[in-house]
């Protein structure tokens, strides 16, 4: 079990009706729950900044499934590398393109390289990178 | 088929020299390519500001399985909104941690109101929403 | 007098101690500061993604100070707004290029006009816009 | 002079046509002019991931100028640091507030160690940092 802490905040009224007025809207049951998701997400920017972090990544690509062998090269530049590529989703847009999201795993230097080969092959065009880093409390 | 033109461009040789570096070692093959990117993604930026453009979304959820109900109540939020989520992907990160990826498909904006309301629901530690914009030639 | 609230959040240990060391090394004096800082950055993002919200903005521009007109076609489109700018700064960076910063005000939308303007002025060599969003408490 | 090439890119009527209304709307009076801009976006963006890298950068930060010793306290780091400000801007935005914008220059960790040790001083409300990348061509 984690051991839970309760620390105070002092923040001006104003601010706090704001805050609780956007959370609202955001869903959130509770400040504490709205704050936490606010410090996870800066320590996760920090260590995103980190080359050698490890970190979960989906990578994105938009790419025409008519062009010949993408779907190939996707697989090669998959196999090329010493990164674990969890599992992919592929999804049909319209006659033409494919979404296909990718969850890689690993240090974020690795992944930023292998997903910057992916978004570059003849074919593939749009891609989108996007990381988090793993080793949140 | 699509009907290709060719235009020219003209910029300076150095920058013209820094670029093909850059590109070489992103892994494209030739400058077309890279510049073809560059165009789609900017449209592609241009799009997701607007909030009635169709898109396809990345949602990225890192949550602790053993915290109770957080799995049923994602589910109940894909249930209560008009979006199709198209499909997704659950990946063990620890002993604690799970990676869900959640692929939406529609507006801009019905987007970003689903997903917020899975990034905050209670026990959902970290959230990033990636968007494409899907009319891309 | 702004009126001080204080409220209570509670937080695992781990995630905390990761916390106090981020902000720490950011150079914090304490966690209310850094707590009140990450709420008022939540909503002045939020607001900055509504067109009509009042802004201030930083415009940086790189031009080269040779290019022909580059500077009267500045002033020309500060004029042709009715946007305030309401200050800049010029500085020299080597022997061809120059660094502006404008500082406008007014909603969001007008900024990112005028702005776009500016940043596409030939001779102009990279631009970027930089808003805060101004009624935060 | 900066010698000038000429470079052919090839791309589909559909995306030139999307392209060529973006860039009508953006004021860019030719094709070369935006596409040369997006290149320099791009090395710019490289370029500042790289902690050395030479870079200036704009500083905006919102703080009330009756808390005391903000400005006391800025203009204190300013002087701790290597780093050279250029120069600053400072601007009344309404009763309490203030708008301080502050021109640095030096290596990219260099100016981000220094704009975090100022976004993070007691009565600074708000800070944001906008790094741009020098060695353009």
């Amino acid at each position: 079990m984690e051991q839970v802490e309760r620390i105070g905040v002092s923040l001006d009224k104003k601010l706090l009706s704001m805050f609780d007025k956007l959370i609202a809207n955001q869903g959130y049951q509770n400040r504490s729950e709205a704050i936490r998701d606010l410090i996870r997400e800066q320590l996760s920017g920090e260590r995103v900044g980190n080359p050698k972090a490890k970190a979960v990544a989906a990578v994105l690509l938009v790419y025409d499934h008519h062009s010949t062998k993408v779907m190939e090269r996707l697989i090669g530049v998959q196999h090329s590398h010493v990164l674990q590529t969890i599992s992919s989703i592929h999804v049909h847009l319209d006659e033409h393109n494919c979404l296909e999201v990718i969850v890689l795993r690993g240090c974020v230097c690795e992944i930023n390289k292998m997903a910057e080969k992916m978004v570059s092959l003849k074919g593939v065009k749009l891609g989108r990178i996007n990381l988090i880093a793993t080793e949140t409390a």
